[in-house]
């Protein structure tokens, strides 16, 4: 008989995701930063960036691809900071970095982090929205294992290389956006190949670069581009930028983020952040909702992260967050007794 | 008779043009940076931001939307630089950013040059390429007279608002990144439109947000984006960046850059300076190379900007551009005697 799924309360929920990171090798630190993320993410109902990660994660504890004992460092040089996460955990080496922007960045104006030996980070956006939450403006890239081509190319060699962007906002919930730079993301391929359903056409490539509707020869193809070349040629920057500017490995030099073997997989994010006071005229927050209230007056628009924003509300309107139970089945392989 | 192409020298043609704008109104000085900037852009091939723009910036000196004897001024704060670009022509602030950027970033590790009351400024690429050149990493972007629609809306809110990254490589010409939010350039509608032809269904939308092929109908409609909703959530991102945080005017606040109507247009532009010394391990150039290295390795891709340097050699090699005929009659219209 399948696993029912389990319903916890958020704090609940933390507590049994740092249990397993802990019993797999993690430090209580590291634990806790990753289990805050993750049920953070399936409560935003990005479950590709949630529950779906903890029996991995545990995994790559347990195999020391994951350093469990990492301490990320530090190094500030002018309104630069370095952050080695000690290939551990990413959330720990991102918990830092916030730290070090949110002190800065007020009296440099702008600062950058710049994050090497990290591992995957979730959702982008989650981070960048802490910054704003802390009245700064943010601007978030990461690269990932490889996954798609350069423009004209059939190889795999960027990431899927998200954006993440966020603003504070006076009266409401900062506004955030965060995007993939492929059309689709990689997880919505895998979950059709489990399915075993077809993908529409456009999402995907075959390992030849031609389209493709098989999922399970997109898989060992490649993403198509958000805007085709245009999106390749933005995967190039944020490649640049995440791991050749930070130290970190490149896409195609990145193990995968899901199994525990091989060494490390050593990618980089780079968060830059931006003071918002100071700006001339009517300073920056009232110019943001007027721009905010323009889009909103016309018919059929709305702001991006509207969705996450619901989910969230529903979710901490009745405290709880359910647990899939083929995930609860992963999650106790990898817990302790 | 029609008047003849005339091919002249680059210097020959930037003293033309500079003397055009200098019988307009501009100061030597400002007349100078954008006739460079304009030719530098014809020779690249970027026809919509060279000789095409002569005559319009010429009228708009004559008539005052554009503040011939503008004076930029820099105002620094930690590693952020405010331009007030006096409502002048871009290029001139363009430069003042450039000299402060290469000064404070070797400095500061990473700085910003936040530029407001501006005007077009042509071809992004160029001035990234100028900091590469300088040993930099650079990111710009830029907004413009609304062009496209908030994702969902139909009318036009956000210009096409272009992004441009550029990285100095050892024994090459800097990496440069180039494009706008745009699927295809709002130009190639406006030459359609002139030409009498149809534009490809998927570039632009009419008023009531309907796919169109009449340019005339696009013309007062909006360009797609690039990428769909992902490419109207980056030039939402660029709004704010280049506009909100500049203290600029947003896109759907500002005149056209063509027509010598109204207020000046004083929108914004935002450029990031990244300093390139001290990336951990090989070093940031090896590890650019590497990187490059295994983008051609694969058959059928090259590099960003090939095209670019390709048309800019030849020009070199011949030290000539040709000015159009037709273009030669806007611009001897607004000659002195």
């Amino acid at each position: 008989m399948p696993t029912p799924d389990r319903t916890l309360t958020r704090r609940e929920a933390e507590r049994l995701v740092a249990e397993v990171f802990q019993h797999n090798g993690a430090s209580a630190q590291n634990a806790q930063s990753t289990a805050l993320a993750l049920v953070a993410a399936e409560i935003d109902g990005q479950k590709g960036h949630g529950f779906s990660r903890v029996a991995s994660y545990a995994a790559q504890l347990r195999s020391g691809k994951v350093n469990g004992a990492a301490r990320p460092v530090a190094t500030r040089r002018g309104s630069r900071v370095d952050i080695d996460a000690d290939n551990g955990l990413a959330f720990p080496a991102i918990d830092l970095a916030i730290c070090e922007l949110t002190a800065v960045t007020p009296e440099t104006g702008i600062a950058m982090a710049a994050i090497r030996r990290s591992h995957h980070c979730g959702q982008l956006g989650a981070h960048v929205e802490r910054l704003a939450e802390a009245g700064l403006a943010a601007l978030m890239v990461a690269n990932a294992p490889k996954a798609m081509a350069p423009w004209g190319g059939s190889q795999a060699l960027f990431g899927t290389n998200p954006i993440a962007f966020a603003v504070p906002r006076a009266d409401a919930a900062p506004l955030v956006i965060d995007l993939s730079l492929s059309r689709v993301a990689r997880g919505k391929v895998m979950a059709a190949s489990k399915r075993g359903d077809p993908i529409p056409k456009g999402w995907a490539l075959d390992a030849d670069g031609n389209p493709t509707t098989d999922p399970a020869a997109a898989l060992s193809g490649t993403m198509v581009p958000a805007g085709d070349a245009k999106g390749a040629a933005l995967a190039l920057m944020v490649e640049i930028l995440a791991a050749t500017l930070t130290g970190a490995n490149h896409s195609n030099e990145a193990t995968s983020f899901f199994d525990a073997e091989g060494a490390p997989p050593g990618v980089g994010q780079m968060i830059l952040a931006f003071d918002t006071a100071g700006v001339v005229g009517p300073g920056f927050g009232p110019r943001l909702e007027t721009l905010l209230s323009a889009i909103l007056a016309q018919e059929g628009t709305r702001l991006p992260g509207t969705t996450r924003l619901k989910k969230r509300a529903e979710a901490q309107k009745e405290d709880c967050v359910a647990i899939p139970g083929h995930l609860m089945d992963e999650i106790e392989t990898m817990a302790g007794p």
